[in-house]
């Protein structure tokens, strides 16, 4: 067992009661899951928590019913079953459901006792450390949320053993992400363990997990509210964000769109001189060996729509358009006020 | 002009551009007030404001449309006038429209920059203080909410001057409460300049907003999050937000429901021996003197129905009822796991 901080890593957590007793203030649980994830862990977690009362809530969940309707849901089992704020929210699931339920503990009574259990790669390096909930509005991506730190997040390698590889290999694209935009040597240990991380060995996925984690919690800690430094994680995200949303989000995984989004900021920030060709190459030659796409699918994006999307992201300010570009490995910048013939030109060079 | 903290506070504050220049990142603002307050200052504060790109919104506002419809109409706007998270939405009224804007701004994109311009006593002394934002949800008042505090408090006195006495003297409720709660020295000041403060003068107004503010901030602190010190501001809250309740949010204000509150929690104490009924005569006497309700109306409220809303107030833990009772002037304490019938025994010699 491993321990970062509010995240607890390692092997079988889900079956230990001691691993969550330490968070759990008083007798009252609900457990938030999906679908696709109840049947898989939902009766172990509740026989390990069987001391407690516990309900449980299972929502059909993907990003399109990410949305109030299923928040306010929560809230209202929450307000029918007399939980208070001491009382526990678990969310178990990926990145969806972690934001969604996250969201709803932190604005039932102004916020709740909340333990995070993320079930993919994904959530495990990214969407689970930090602190930011999110919910869709009206059809836009995350455009709510806040800032609610977890009171644990408890991360159990056991669940990635049974995730899909498309969704593993999403989650790889964030992992890349971290050594992109903030750590070198990290690319490197990335780059020399890929066989094994590819094939999900425990050892490598052990360090790799809590390597992002802390890379996350560090950037984070020196700007919670995603102000300044926090935006060097939104490395390939600008691109990412709008990928999805230009494709209703049905065509890429969140990973797979960062992995395209990684690639377009690196191919500009090489034709605007900010970084050597080289490091493009490892870049793409590392995505390609995880097994990410690495071009735009033809037919799915237009260059306009996506230029309008990317219009909408929460860096921008006054209008202008903000990127988060590579100027080294392991190095990023803010570059601002983009030229947007300039941009255009490159999407359409690359899907 | 006199500031606390994050508070401005003075005379004619809303004709001053340069009060609100440091607080304005970008050029887009959003106003958001309600029927009854913008025929009265609206359009001060736009012609305050004419040099940047100025949005209003009017909401129709009681407490019992402060729910996730006017949050949602709210947000709706924000994204159509494409605002980011450095445009400033600015709420202009009471406690009502300050704490529904106040969560909407702390939600959209996780947190936009947020002006607060109170126009109640009460707002300017309370609801305005300390970053509690809140929305009712699906009946039960302030279910939601978060901790977000506005870049700016911006209290003006000349909004006090149009003020109704009936809510003007709510507003002295939350006043008293900080003397009975907090200070002796204020409670004795209060008493003493009872006669300006009942009159408006405006040098005692000035010393009093300003003195709560002080009060409110220090302790909150301590605590941002409510989990112990900040509840001594609840002093009277949990009887108070019953009777609120109880009676549809339509028949007591909420600082006249406060007052009530005051006086049942201090009679309470009388009762279990931990205060002197001295304490109690001097409550009564300066609520009588500044206008304040000191009995329930007869036929209004059971006590049943009194008991069952104070169970569900957001400061009980597993069940037990907690209530902050005075134990000295100016000095209250947290008394945990009061007995019902005794509770019930008070209510009824009360009504």
């Amino acid at each position: 067992m491993y321990r970062v901080d509010n995240i607890i890593l390692g092997d079988n957590l889900l079956q230990q009661a001691a691993v969550f007793a330490p968070f759990i203030p008083n007798n009252k649980i609900l457990i938030v899951t999906d679908t696709n994830v109840a049947p898989l862990f939902l009766p172990t977690l509740q026989a390990t928590l069987a001391s407690y009362r516990v309900d449980t809530m299972i929502l059909s969940m993907q990003e399109s019913n990410k949305n109030w309707e299923a928040v306010s849901r929560i809230l209202q089992q929450l307000v029918d079953g007399s939980y208070d704020r001491f009382s526990t929210l678990i969310s178990l699931g990926g990145g969806v459901i972690g934001d969604l339920v996250g969201f709803a503990a932190s604005i039932y009574m102004r916020g709740m006792n909340f333990i995070q259990i993320p079930t993919t790669l994904l959530a495990q390096v990214d969407a689970a450390v930090g602190g930011k909930t999110a919910c869709n509005f009206n059809g836009i991506k995350n455009l709510i949320g806040t800032f609610y730190m977890p009171t644990a997040v408890i991360s159990d390698l056991y669940t990635l053993r049974s995730l899909p590889n498309r969704e593993y290999q999403a989650g790889l694209a964030e992992v890349v992400k971290y050594g992109m935009a903030c750590d070198a040597d990290f690319f490197q240990w990335l780059d020399l363990h890929k066989a094994a991380i590819k094939m999900r060995d425990n050892k490598a996925l052990n360090y790799l997990i809590a390597r992002c984690c802390e890379i996350k919690l560090a950037t984070v800690r020196e700007d919670m509210h995603d102000n300044q430094r926090r935006q060097v994680l939104n490395f390939g995200h600008t691109f990412a964000h709008a990928i999805e949303a230009a494709t209703d989000f049905s065509w890429y995984l969140h990973g797979e769109a960062v992995a395209l989004g990684m690639l377009l900021a690196t191919k500009l920030a090489v034709k605007m001189g900010l970084l050597l060709p080289q490091i493009l190459d490892r870049l793409y030659n590392l995505l390609v060996y995880l097994g990410l796409p690495t071009y735009i699918q033809a037919g799915t994006v237009t260059t306009e729509v996506l230029y309008s999307y990317m219009a909408k992201d929460k860096k921008n300010c006054a209008g202008t358009l903000n990127l988060i570009l590579p100027c080294a490995l392991g190095q990023v910048k803010i570059v601002k006020q983009l030229n947007a013939e300039f941009l255009e030109g490159l999407l359409q060079s690359y899907a």
